[in-house]
């Protein structure tokens, strides 16, 4: 669709300049703004909701004023955990309408309104954070008295290896699980110096519970910090030295399902009348019972039993509720498979599991953050009732790689993760904003976006070490709204395939480091940090052609134009004018220097002659 | 997005050809077929799915044969009650998303998946119906002993006043709810000849429960038939008259709110601790409590209570149980502003309500038809567990008046119902499909679609009388997925603006009657009933520009083409190209006779120089 200029230049999103910021209890009335180009044909504008499900309108108010940009106002009284509104425009040549889908000229269906939150329990301190993901047993060895000894027990019938620090993980099939490189609590501890020059404010362990595994996603007990990562002293220590930087430290669980060692299975394996049997789904006991993706080590949870419920989350004393106390405080979970949880063919519990997931977090502590893994669409558990936010793969780091490397990552179902033609910029644009479209804007601005996890191929091997295009992802990464999380050692350079490549040791050689990458990280952090718009600003799509793509971020008080390319397409200016900015606008880019104005609606690309990515503040 | 050939022939539905036809259970499995046209790019094509909420993905396979259309087809296991799917589409240029929403170069949410049902309990019978709706105070006085008597009381205060049958209703604000014309039972009863000779097979009255209103949306009591329409035998004989002819009979209730002289909510009024004060919300006992819409003639029901749910629902006899059990039978509901049933403030108990409703309606009689009131975006409700159906009003009249009209009739709140520049083609096009994406098929055969109700202008008002456009839109009505109803009147000509003009009494003079529209609709029923394409065929957009709509609807043996034009654009052949018919295809129109080949794609338009519509049908 060609746009005309009141068209591209219309923009609403849940920030400070278009909704009254802050935390809104139900009840209270906000403003809402709409923007537009000062030339618009708008002969009215009513703001659409939809109390009690019947629908009103609101007109809302031209202000005055005589900027490039012409703003439209009305009150919205929030009546609801969550509030639908999108906007009806009428012009001589017809009526709009415009939600968070865009402009259309036909009425669309409620899914795509903007959504405000009130009264929601959103922890304020996520979208000032940095977070960093790490694989406890690879990041560092900080007390070799805990490390695993070969063959100290079997895992599944292997026997577990101990592996030096610069071996490489050996593969699938091969010592996958059962391979200990040494790594602990203590050493995340004397990391904390390293992780905090370079700007990371929060951590995101993988599992650290007792497991016979090295990955620990099969817990054999979820009350225990594994000893080989120093039990639960080392945690509380961990907490300590976290509370003196101000750190925060968010944990992975698998409430889905447990190791086949865990006594719960042991037990109901042993006994159908056990009290943990109907933890479980036998369809033949004590041989055949339902477990993750079908790997028998991994028994998956019944969520039908009250009696689960309660030891998981619902009663006093619950697993999930025990390390949010004192004295490991932690300050959120990580939901393993949370799109699975609590789903088993026609049982489908996943939503009233995870609001009940959530009322115990929150009774617990109204400030932890409440992650859930979706590797596919998370958007349904994102509506402020279940969690507070997703591992962002679809709504940020998979149309990213794919348009930068070719790489689709969706999933292996599709004939594996092959390179393909990379994505058009028009598309990652576009599936940006659909999955932004889906949620509230305050889990929107709490996503945790990445580049990648123990999950996925590292960036690094992904884009072939090419540091040019490592800058275009590190830059969106800290500069797209929802809060970054780096996989350790990305900044440093670390490479690696698919698990358990991807999960190689960190290096602490710093003749080894990236050193370029890392300045860049530490950089970027620092302008993250330090930028109101960044944190909390809108997001809009000013131009998405050819190599290269720009969006506005902006805050009451500041404006930011991205501009990233993955290769020359030729274009020497980017057109901004969607951003509705004056003549002459001045711009000064916040990584390398520089100055610009935009002339035309033009911004020029100076210094972005190949792949790039420029992050430009208007200063007048 | 300019389409190449194998996007544009690209096409799934839910319908036989795509997908098998017929019930399945859950744990069945079903084939689930892919069309595009012969010469295709697709190196690979997996059906994508999320049993236990993980991604599944089967490679679908390519059906031999040398036709012009190419299929790809694979087997889908359904493991829930609605199985949600969309497509991934492999060519060397790249990867695509096939969804209800079309096609995609990036992944799309999971909204817009195809949504199929399992186990589902649909009434068959309501696609394969024609329905009529009938206000029945103005349809036909069978028996004037039971009309009312002017004064006989006050409705609210004011008089009730007997009209006379060729009298206009007064108007809002004058004789708005309390004149009477007369309308009973009885009257309906004699006019089932005229109706059947019409081709109607299934009445949609307006509420005939005991009430002070001539509209009798303020009920005082569930359990009864006003007696003035004839009282409980009269709708026992109108019950076994229908039976004789076959035909069925859906009533209309308001679980939403009732009167405020129904004795719930006196005894509530009178007694804070009477059994129903818990049945109605007061803000302050007596004088202020929560009304529809803040009409305080109209109390609203407060569901929070258990014993209203019992009482509504959910007990042995509740209401909504006994009307479906004989005596009376009815074959389903009609739910008023099933919107705002369940729902205030922050109390959302619609979809809970809804599906409690559905539970016991579907307990009685599986086969009851349960039609929601949604005059807004009823698509949430409509996913298997609540309604069968909504009022089709969003995903077809309304955009399709807009577009013949240039009436925007989704509400007063938007400075009333104006005329505006008419719709685009393009956006007619555009909402159809997608309200139509966010259904399952089942669901989208048995909407509820009309070209007006009691509740609209009549559609010979809103088109001032123009029978070119008029057949335009009885034609859409007859041919548009979902099963079509006729509002009394519209048939013979009924003219009248907003309610409750729109609520005239039925012309019986013949001579005053639009005879040739009598017939349109006539031959238009027939070849409804007579086409498996048109009752329950698939629906592919072939064109959209212009002024010219046309569609495709295929069943397994049967394929029609449907065009529809509100002016002459100039167009003097459509493309049909998207719907990869052998080259040199022969069709023949079903309404005025004449035949067509479509050459180089290409369907010629003789005889539609001006708005009308014709519907072909493909004979080799």
């Amino acid at each position: 669709m060609f746009l005309t200029r009141w068209q591209e230049t219309l923009h609403h999103d849940g920030s400070a300049r278009y909704v009254t910021p802050g935390s809104h209890p139900i009840g209270s009335t906000v403003t809402v703004r709409l923007r537009t180009g000062r030339a618009t044909p708008l002969e009215q504008v009513y703001l659409r909701s939809a109390p009690d499900g019947e629908e009103d309108a609101t007109p809302m108010q031209r202000e005055p004023g005589d900027g490039p940009a012409c703003w439209w106002r009305a009150e919205l009284r929030l009546t609801t955990p969550r509030t639908d509104y999108r906007f009806y425009l009428v012009t001589a040549e017809g009526t709009w309408w415009y939600s968070a889908a865009g402009l259309t000229r036909h009425n669309v269906t409620d899914a795509t309104d903007f959504k405000l939150l009130a009264g929601a329990q959103t922890p304020g301190w996520v979208r000032d954070s940095i977070f960093y993901q790490i694989f406890p047993d690879t990041f560092c060895d900080g007390d070799p008295s805990n490390n695993v000894r070969s063959g100290e027990w079997l895992c599944y019938g292997r026997p577990v290896v101990a592996r030096g620090w610069d071996d490489l993980p050996l593969g699938r099939g091969q010592g996958h699980g059962v391979e200990f490189f040494g790594g602990d609590l203590a050493g995340i501890a004397q990391r904390l110096d390293y992780l905090q020059n370079l700007g990371v404010t929060a951590l995101y362990l993988n599992p650290i519970f007792t497991s016979p595994s090295n990955h620990r996603y099969d817990i054999a007990d979820f009350t225990a910090v594994d000893p080989h990562l120093g039990g639960d002293e080392a945690l509380i220590a961990l907490r300590q030295a976290l509370d003196a930087r101000g750190m925060r430290l968010v944990l992975d669980i698998t409430p889905n399902h447990c190791s086949m060692i865990h006594p719960w299975f042991v037990a109901a394996q042993a006994d159908p009348a056990a009290p943990t049997a109907e933890y479980f789904i036998f369809d033949e006991h004590p041989a055949r019972y339902v477990s993750w993706m079908g790997v028998r080590s991994l028994p998956k949870l019944n969520y039908r039993s009250a009696a689960l419920r309660e030891v998981m989350y619902a009663g006093q004393d619950a697993i999930l509720r025990r390390w949010l106390r004192p004295p490991f405080r932690i300050d959120g979970w990580r939901l393993d498979v949370a799109n699975m949880m609590g789903r088993f063919g026609s049982t489908l519990l996943t939503h009233k599991i995870g609001r009940g997931i959530r009322r115990a977090v929150k009774e617990e502590n109204p400030d932890a953050y409440l992650l859930g893994e979706h590797y596919f669409d998370g958007t349904p558990y994102l509506q402020g009732d279940e969690l507070d936010a997703s591992m962002n793969y679809q709504g940020f780091a998979f149309p990213l790689l794919a348009w930068l490397s070719g790489f689709d990552l969706t999933g292996a179902p599709f004939g594996g993760w092959t390179r393909r033609p990379p994505l058009p910029t028009e598309a990652l644009a576009a599936q940006w904003r659909a999955y932004l479209a889906a949620l509230p804007w305050d889990i929107a601005l709490q996503q945790f976006n990445l580049l990648g996890t123990h999950d996925t191929p590292r960036v690094t091997t992904l884009l072939d070490g090419d540091e040019a295009r490592l800058r275009v992802a590190a830059t969106l990464l800290m500069t797209f709204p929802g809060v970054p999380s780096i996989y350790y050692g990305d900044e440093i350079g670390l490479s690696g395939g698919g698990d358990p490549d991807n999960r190689r040791p960190m290096i602490w050689d710093e003749a080894r480091w990236n050193t370029a990458r890392r300045t860049l990280f530490q950089r970027l952090i620092a302008l993250r940090r330090g930028s109101p718009a960044l944190r909390e600003g809108g997001f809009q799509v000013l131009h998405a052609a050819g190599d290269t793509i720009a969006f506005l971020r902006e805050a009451a008080d500041e404006r930011l134009i991205v501009v990233a390319r993955r290769a020359d397409d030729g274009l020497r200016a980017v057109p901004v004018g969607a951003a509705a900015l004056p003549d002459g606008a001045r711009l000064r880019e916040l990584l390398d220097g520089g100055e610009a104005t935009v002339t035309g609606d033009l911004l020029p690309l100076a210094g972005l002659d190949g792949a790039g990515a420029q992050v430009w503040r208007v200063v007048e």
